[in-house]
This record gives C-alpha cells, structure tokens and sequence, in this order.
C-alpha cells in the first residue's frame, strides 16, 4: 500500500485547489468531507475517489489514494477532519419541478445548508440559486446539510430571466416581503408554485418582487423584526409544500 | 477626554475576564457588541457602562470609557468589532409564564440564538435552559439572537424538577421526539403549555421524555432524517403558539 506522506505531492497539491471556488468550476469537481458525505456521494453516483488515512478502511468499490493525517488536513478547511475525504464530480441539472424555491442571493453557507435541508424535508422539486448565491459547494454549506443537497434537485439560473419563464407556464410565483404581503396561513396551494427569498439584510431585491403574482410573510410578534432566513425559509415551506 | 491605550490597563484586563464565563458567572456581568446591542441593553435597563472607540459617538446617559481601537479588540472575540461595546449587568429572572419552551442541553451558540429569535417570534412567555445547554451570555449567542433575548424571559432550572412542578401545577408538557410521536398539526393547544426540545445529536433524554405528557413531530419527507433543531424548534412554536 503506497501511502503518500508528502505535502508537495503533485496530486494532493492539484486536489488542494478544488478548496478554491474557481477551480471547483474549472474542474468541474467538489471534496467532501467524512464518511457520511463519501456514501452519500457514493449513492448519487458521483463518487469519483477516495481520499483517506491507512487506518480508515472502506469497502467501496471507488479508487483510493491513502495519505498521512497531514496531508489529509491539505485538503480540508477544518482544523480535525475526519479521516476519510471524497472527490465527487458536480451534480448535473434536472429540469425544473412544480414545487420551485429560489434563492436570491443568500450569503451564509451556513443558512444555504440549512434551506438545502428543510427544502428536502418538505418535498422541494428544485432549487433555484441566483449567480450571487453562495457557492453550493463551499465546505460549510456541504457540512450543515447534511448531505441533502444530493437528494434535490439545484439550479443555477438567472432569475430575472426565470421568473418569466414560469410565469409563462402558469406557475404561481410567490415573493416574500415583511410589509404589504399575505399571511401564509392564507396562500392559495397551486400545483406549480415558486416561492423566491432573499438576501439576509436586503431581502428579495425590488425588480424581482415586482415580477411577482403575490407577496407572503409570517405573522409574528412585532417585537420581533425578523427571523432568521433559514427559519423563515422553513416555515414557508412547512406551510406551503 | 482620555483614552485608554494600553493593552495592559488594569480596567481593560479586568473587563476581558468577562470573555470567559466563569468570570461572567462571577460577577454576574456580560458584554455585547455594537450600537444595536447596546442600545437594546440601554433600553432594557442592564447597560451599566458603554465601552467605545474616540470617533464613535454615542449619546446614552451611561459612563463611558474610550480606549483606541487595539484595546477594544481586547475585548472582543471578532476580528473587527463595531467601535462600541456595552458592560451589562445579567438580567434578572421572572416568574414563568403560560408558554414554556425548555431547551434540553442545546449546544451550538447559534441554534440558542435562533431560537430565542424565534421564541420572541412566536410568543413564548419564558425559555428554560439546562443546566448543560451552552451559556446564554456567549458572545455568538448574543449575536445570533439578533437582541432578541432583552425580550423574553430566560432562565436556568434543573429540568428533572421543573417539569414535575410544571405537571402539578397543571401545563401540558411536550417532548419532541422522531418516532411515535404526534403530528404537531394535531396537537390540542391548551393555555399552559410547555414545549421541550433536545441536544443536536441526541434528542430530548429519555428519563425527560418519559416524564412528558405527549409527544410530538414534524411531519417531513422520509429522505430527510431531522431538521436543524434551530428549525426544527421554530416550525413547532409556529404551529403551537
């Protein structure tokens, strides 16, 4: 077994660039990280290696490449990984489903993790992502949801431009908005909805509220200016889907 | 005016004590960052000092210290703080209220935040911390709560005790809980009700759930195993309060 103990190696330097968004895209490729993620990329089939230390078996019929705890840590943005990493080339696109949620420019990875999770927990078909949504495959969206982004379909689209495309195929295209918007509890349920929220301070931006069929939030106590948009995300979709 | 500038000034030594919580405990004082935070503690009555840069004016009836922008630092466990920080004194415990939540040893500094966010949100009387659950004066709980937690009552109690008390003196008692629960859409909503949620990992403990009066879940797709409990949390005090 040919264990590579060098952090100059040619391939674990190639590896360490797919931390950087730019070469994530070039290559077409993403690392996660920790034995959950590797048999749930394994499963979506994408899965293309195995990264992982000598004393971590694993029994998946995927190439391996075994290295030090020190080179492991090369490709890994946590301080104590665990010991097993995968290289996975990117999900490809479906087509868009009739239960539809975008999202206009969130900005935690944290919140994006945490939307990818309950949209699966609430029967999602597809995510939209705007071009200034946080990277789907930054570390930390990967980590905080919990491998769901495999289960669901996620999309990169100018929204602009989408939302007339659903309108036109009869969507019901639903912005949130804290003023002047329906309580949730009173939405009308379509069979082709899409639900569009925002950025964490500025919300969803005016041009595109403006090409909605309606307006939602959720009544609160106004002690309260605003939930979290991960929260508010979520109980949209409990309520709607 | 005068301005501190040395880290090594025995007042700013003694008030970084405060980023730890034995001292917070001990002298029964926490800071908070920025204008908003302090202005929320000046308004609650507990700002007993404000803490800020020369150029950062501020014009609350409080004493002021002003130190340059390194010894602020000192103070603060970001990189960059906002140029105002407040001492508060701990704010005092109520009575409980109708509307219990009780936090079963949570964690993450970030779900605590949320959720007291949320619980204002959803008019919970009076949130119940675990002796185990993570220090409320956590600089990241602070933050996440957006000061959200200067409006509702927090308290730390010995759950084991509390709920039997809580029993006796008549509130429905709820433990969440994934299997053989009840969908929280058919939940009765009485007058006094107590809600409890668990750890991350682990749930509510068992010796806890066994004490419930019922128990209760989210219903969700089957593809997801559980909600972050931040969300989780939130959906359940949506529904029931």
């Amino acid at each position: 077994m040919e264990i590579i103990k060098s952090l100059d190696n040619k391939k674990i330097k190639g590896l360490s660039k797919l931390l950087i968004k730019k070469y994530r895209d070039l290559e077409n490729k993403f690392i996660v990280e920790g034995e959950h993620l590797v048999l749930e990329a394994y499963k979506a089939g994408v899965l293309l290696e195995i990264i992982r230390c000598p004393e971590y078996e694993c029994n998946l019929n995927v190439s391996e490449t075994i290295v030090t705890y020190e080179v492991l840590k090369k490709l890994s943005f946590t301080k104590t990984p665990q010991k097993i990493m995968g290289i996975c080339k990117k999900i490809s696109e479906k087509e868009i489903g009739n239960k539809v949620l975008i999202l206009d420019d969130i900005q935690d990875p944290g919140n994006l993790g945490t939307i990818i999770r309950s949209a699966v927990a609430f029967n999602v078909d597809t995510i939209v992502l705007s071009s200034n949504t946080v990277d789907l495959y930054n570390d930390k969206v990967l980590r905080s949801s919990e491998g769901m982004f495999f289960h669901i379909n996620i999309i990169k689209r100018d929204i602009n431009n989408l939302i007339k495309e659903l309108k036109d195929k009869g969507y019901y295209v639903l912005g949130t908005k804290v003023d002047g918007g329906k309580d949730i509890r009173k939405i009308a349920h379509t069979e082709k909805m899409a639900i569009i929220v925002g950025n964490e301070g500025a919300g969803v931006k005016e041009e595109i509220l403006d090409m909605c069929d309606d307006y939602l939030y959720i009544a609160m106590n106004l002690k309260c200016e605003s939930l979290n948009v991960g929260v508010a995300t979520s109980i949209i979709l409990y309520e709607l889907f």
